[in-house]
């Protein structure tokens, strides 16, 4: 069962359990700090498509193909797929999980969307609807740049809050834990509200994030009673740099200090300076590829135990902002343990 | 908790039930054979709003702000949204419900979308992960035109296969029994899989849905050991007259006839030859209204006692198409009874 507490968190009594997990990145993401810990990486960025967006689909094919042969799950113990991406109609997720003939169910948080189908899967699970689910999300340098500003070779000036769409992948088999298995499991989950603070830079995903990031981040702790320094790590989608300084700000006001064990997966992914990738990394494929490579791996060997994983979106569409509305975000947290 | 049972289907012992419901169109709908069954319709398309986009989030406000009012459920009590419509990036929900400040998690299954949402709520107030919870879809007939096919005023002519895309929203509270309430129940949900059979044609989405249709109806009979004849009505969400025909070719080579009991609510939304609407109705929209309208009336009034309820989805992106791809289906379905 799972049972509300306080305004907005489920406590799970059985907990949810990663049964498998598998990253997979392009060129420039397998340069980066944590390149050597994705389980699959690509010296290119078409994968053999014709199409930016398939070559996308290629990311969540392998990410998920790998996930779980990694699970030892079979693909007939699995009931349902949770999947999402940044493109129109989330076609990268219907065009590279078509094949596994998996009840499938699309959800779009945007860029918090990993933490979305975590969330989601989670509470399937729990309530016996599912004895295994998959959690995955992409996103895609080429397919997203093209998409939301402009065509590659317009060769666009890029302002210095704006950040680099990862081209990854990121997928967990999330499962019953039947078998005792001492995997890191999904102790707590909280669903964030859509926060509209009147940002309309999309170039600037961090400080239109932000706000929502504190806002779940605060309800999170109010309603577990804990506090940061019980966690080894609190890690953000990608906020960036911009969006990280927004909520460590915004949550001193309200006197939390997450500033000892907060990271960002965005200001992980990639070398700063070396990469050029400006406010840093983003895109739903950089929270899910980071969680499934450096984080997972770390609690898999016990050197991180219980960790905060929180992605956050932009809820906007080329249409809403060239329209001038505002960028509202939200985000999602998952509270991972071993 | 729930069960699966058979293949893909889910039963529940709890049965979430239907607190409320309202279903808000357009001025085309209002002058359709269910005009006087919308608890809201307007005499233009624009709402008072200046683009299409806002114009169908207000469709969404209105239907849930007037299904909450019914349900008699506060709003602190609603624990989740789930809610998405056909625009790029789910544009409208988030903007028409970003002011509930209830935790949101974004759906995506095109015109699948309303069965989606239900789905998840269902599980969602089985397991105890919410006490009541928003299923709510909309579609637009401007927005979706100039989206996926042509701007208006460009007056691009129709193929006999088109559907004419519904201007309407249906928002339905879905809650626990702790009032032993004689309301309309989810008895059982089955989650469709992906079926591509090759359609390229984006004016034929009936011919696109319809093989997901079957395979969904085809298993949920299985699973349940039930047959066609034990249900009032069985409805699609907007097969159109092409898909609807399709269906039931193709049930009748699996041995099952539903043409006794069987509808399709885009068939029902208009008066064909009066209207000039093709094939029918479509969109999200077209299956949430005629479900929050005319189907969930006649139960409450029980007339209708046994329905069951599957929207069916086309997954393509006006980018997946122009590039040639296939356009796969997907087919949720939810067993509503008294």
């Amino acid at each position: 069962m799972a049972t509300r507490i306080g305004t907005q968190t489920i406590k799970f009594e059985k907990f949810p359990v990663i049964k498998g997990f598998a990253s997979v990145c392009g060129l420039k993401e397998s340069q980066g700090p944590l390149g050597k810990l994705f389980d699959k990486t690509f010296d290119d960025n078409r994968f053999g498509q014709e199409t930016w967006e398939k070559s996308e689909a290629v990311l969540q094919q392998e990410a998920v193909s790998l996930a779980i042969k990694k699970s030892n799950v079979k693909n007939s113990e699995i009931d349902f797929v949770f999947a999402g991406d940044l493109l129109d109609q989330c076609i990268s997720s219907m065009m590279g999980l078509k094949n596994l003939k998996i009840p499938f169910l699309g959800q779009f948080g945007a860029c918090s969307t990993m933490a979305q189908t975590l969330l989601v899967s989670s509470i399937f699970i729990e309530s016996g609807a599912a004895r295994n689910a998959i959690a995955v999300t992409s996103s895609h340098f080429c397919s997203a740049e093209r998409q939301y500003r402009f065509p590659l070779d317009y060769g666009g000036q890029r302002t210095p809050n704006a950040q680099w769409t990862v081209t990854g992948s990121g997928a967990v088999v999330l499962g019953e834990n039947n078998k005792n298995l001492k995997n890191p499991k999904i102790k707590h989950v909280t669903a964030g509200t859509i926060e509209d603070l009147g940002v309309t830079d999309s170039s600037n995903m961090g400080a239109a994030m932000a706000p929502a990031a504190a806002v779940t981040l605060k309800n999170f702790f109010k309603d577990t009673k804990t506090s940061p320094n019980e966690y080894d790590l609190i890690v953000s989608g990608d906020l960036g740099e911009t969006g990280a300084l927004i909520l460590q700000e915004l949550l001193i006001k309200e006197k939390i200090d997450i500033s000892k064990n907060y990271n960002d997966c965005g200001l992980m992914i990639f070398h700063k300076e070396k990469q050029d990738v400006h406010a840093g990394g983003s895109g739903c494929g950089c929270s899910a590829s980071v969680l499934c490579s450096y984080i997972l791996q770390k609690m898999t060997k016990k050197e991180l135990n219980n960790v905060l994983f929180m992605a956050t979106g932009a809820l906007m569409s080329p249409t809403s902002f060239q329209q001038g509305n505002n960028i509202p975000g939200i985000a999602h947290l998952i509270h991972i343990s071993n």
